[in-house]
């Protein structure tokens, strides 16, 4: 949980960002940035211009190394503000401070995900193994985390989504996967993720009917595929060497959907390659 | 949750209902029989046949009146034991009492559902009413409840899909619902009960491909259409008159399809009139 130290930094921290940022190029949040696709998000969206701004967020902003390097080179454009989704306290927090530093954010990028941890989650390979805590686990990080920073979010979403630069609405972009794909899934296994990445799904797509309509926001869903980061590094010894992609490579696919959605994309969930998934 | 007292009656009346009950029919359970739905197919399930058993679980054996009513005209072949889903220990207990009556089951109808108490849940209607709390106890007892149950009866299950009697494979039947669907999702709204039917879908399918193969089990998943019960009761103003059913009518169309459902049938979700529903 973020301490009253840590919040009180990272305010000062975003004031003294917004006193030196850019106007132009829009203002990018990532939600889940210390790695893996989160902190590759992060790197690339402030490699592309001089100008867009990016507020990172993370459960533990002082133990961040890479992003806290991120943020040392390029301390006009990028804030870090502590968030972990399964306080919403923080969630709130992270908001306050948004709202007084910029009013409005053009993409949000939910990119936390949560698969294994030791001795507390595994995907489950059979269903003797499926857990009343597990489900209940998955759930709360997977699918309730994003929906309420999305919550949290929605008046700057709402102001984004009506300024003049940009796409001409604001963009939620939620990390889902493949395998929360009901008609795909063939094979059975990891219970608690899937369920989990599924009901992120309908969230999505019940959240976007009415931000569709209402405020000019679009929300999507993204497979990113088989990637090279801790979540996936345990169970990578069955994937084929040319379906492990790097960080690099999907983050770059991802935002190549994310630049051409168009606003009849709302509430569509694609894979990296730009392919509709069948829910 | 159970008492020490409830529990022992339970296993008492149990061991009774062991001695009389006659061996053909097989062994139905229906979850969440107190009412509703629920009622009605233990009702019916007894009226069709002189032999069939069933076992009625609800949360409270002792308040449910309609029930013990039904116990008390069939007591030879209906036995009702206490459940609460959302306490794991009730489950095991009902389970071991399955087991020390029947040692199988045939069919496993899975009928509890939330989505409106008081004070508690209530259907969103916009985003900014979607609360935490109502996200996750939704989730617990439409999603991880039923799966529970299923796991802790998977041994009676197993049994019961190798025996002579009765279809040729144990069938579970997982209440669903049409709002679930994320394909069929235009209207929002509803978003931690339609969150929590979703996953409900995704669990029963993951499931179902690891039982449908090992253990000649099926998993189907049911849309009862919109019922007059205390569920819908508060939503049934816009709902046409004749789309408006009777537990009677929705009942006797879902035992058709339990009745005439193949092995091929694994992991589908069906509507009342038998059209399967996009996920």
């Amino acid at each position: 949980m973020a301490t009253a130290r840590t919040l009180a930094a990272a305010a000062a921290a975003a004031r003294a960002f917004s006193l030196t940022a850019t106007s132009g190029g829009g203002v990018s949040m990532v939600q889940g940035a210390s790695r893996g696709i989160g902190l590759e998000f992060v790197r690339q969206l402030l490699k592309r211009s001089d100008e867009g701004r990016v507020v990172a967020t993370c459960r533990a902003p002082d133990s961040a190394v890479e992003l806290q390097k991120l943020r040392q080179e390029h301390e006009q454009r990028l804030a870090v503000l502590p968030l972990d989704v399964t306080d919403e306290s923080t969630i709130e927090a992270a908001a306050a401070s948004i709202g007084e530093t910029h009013g409005s954010l053009n993409l949000l990028i939910n990119a936390t995900g949560i698969l294994s941890i030791p001795n507390v989650i595994h995907p489950e390979t059979t269903f003797s193994k499926v857990q009343k805590s597990s489900l209940l686990l998955a759930y709360e990080v997977n699918a309730v985390g994003p929906i309420l920073v999305i919550k949290h979010m929605w008046p700057f979403l709402k102001a984004g989504g009506c300024s003049e630069t940009g796409r001409g609405f604001s963009l939620v972009a939620n990390m889902s996967a493949r395998v929360g794909s009901i008609g795909d899934n063939g094979l059975g296994g990891w219970h608690s993720y899937r369920a989990s990445k599924t009901a992120l799904n309908q969230l999505t797509k019940t959240v976007s009917v009415e931000l569709g309509k209402k405020d000019n926001i679009a929300c999507i869903l993204l497979h990113p595929g088989t990637v090279d980061t801790d979540l996936s590094r345990p169970f990578q010894k069955n994937v084929p060497k040319d379906k492990l992609f790097t960080r690099e490579f999907s983050v770059q696919k991802l935002l190549s959907i994310i630049d051409n959605v168009k606003k009849s994309d709302n509430g569509k969930f694609f894979a990296w390659d730009g392919q509709e998934i069948p829910w």
